[in-house]
């Protein structure tokens, strides 16, 4: 059996962070790893941005209830979820992913947690483990599943390089160039195909 | 993080081979575990009665779909989504399942396959591996997940030991004797206040 594994922001969702950003118009927190490249850094960084500006958990789900999945996404998500079994593993957080998750029909998501404080001051942030997408992958891989995953940065190549196929999604140039052997697709149309596709090569290559 | 692992058959949904076997008046088609002890032995006698009676895949599918999950599993189901993530753990048959898990939302179903020929005969069954639902939790555990599972019959208590909390829902009278220390609950309004107090318990127990 395949399980479709799909990263969730920029392939359903857009960029949290830097949504939020926008929204909230407080332009530090457009930062990303490309400008802090150290994670714990960054992370400390946002934190301390969003409590310099008085913004708790409360005010974040304000503002991210105001978001929306991308274009299209709830119904490529809709139609995938009865062809195949589908995981969303993704690297934000459960506390900023809710108010999105439900816009989406709430698939299950693996992701990290936040550590809030009685007054909704985001204290920290918990990784629920190292290279999470890749490990679910190979736990998924233990329980006999075939994996398609998807996904569009480069931060995702450990799960599509662990999946038996994987698929990059509106993916920027330079991950395209340096990883040509998987397919870059562009259109949900174009996904859900290559999906397909890669499932049924799966099936025929791998009798069990 | 907490996943909640529903059974399917039982839990959310009613128990398919004797509801098929209601629809299509084959009463030999209610044999279970009970009547026989061997689970290959009574899979090739199930898939030999349906040879038989020439009820291929597309009739098999035309049955099911003319059944329902259990009252009030869906409303459940979605109310449930949103404040865990949730896998439906199961020993049936994706082939056989798909027109349910529909009705249910398509929730994500860890299973089983049939090998199905090209004129729709279901040839063989293929588990996906042994103790499916005790190694689901197991996998979970290992991506740092923490566990709270619901069953209703004796072959989910694996499941339910593994979990960090188990939870027997509408269970036949030796189970519940057998394992007292896993509360039952009969109705869903029980079942998600156990949920959410497990889940609440394992939390304080486990800082990370």
């Amino acid at each position: 059996m395949e399980i479709v594994c799909l990263d969730l922001e920029g392939v359903l969702l857009p960029e949290i962070w830097i949504c939020f950003a926008e929204r909230t118009g407080i332009a530090e927190l457009r930062l990303t790893t490309r400008d802090v490249a150290n994670y714990d850094e960054l992370m400390k960084k946002r934190l301390a941005i969003l409590k310099e500006n008085r913004l708790g958990l409360r005010e974040i789900e304000q503002v991210i209830s105001g978001m929306n999945p991308l274009e299209g996404a709830r119904d490529f998500l809709e139609r995938l979820k009865t062809q195949f079994q589908v995981l969303v593993l993704s690297d934000t957080y459960y506390e900023f992913a809710a108010p999105l998750m439900v816009k989406l029909g709430s698939p299950t998501l693996f992701c990290h947690t936040l550590e809030v404080a009685d007054d909704g001051t985001i204290v920290n942030y918990r990784l629920r483990q190292q290279d999470s997408k890749k490990m679910a992958v190979r736990a998924l891989h233990d329980l006999n599943f075939r994996v398609v995953a998807v996904g569009d940065s480069y931060n995702d190549t450990n799960m599509l390089s662990e999946a038996d196929a994987g698929i990059l999604f509106r993916a920027p140039e330079n991950v395209v160039e340096q990883f040509p052997r998987f397919p870059h697709t562009q259109t949900y149309e174009e996904l859900r195909d290559r999906i397909q596709e890669s499932a049924e090569r799966i099936r025929e290559g791998a009798p069990n």
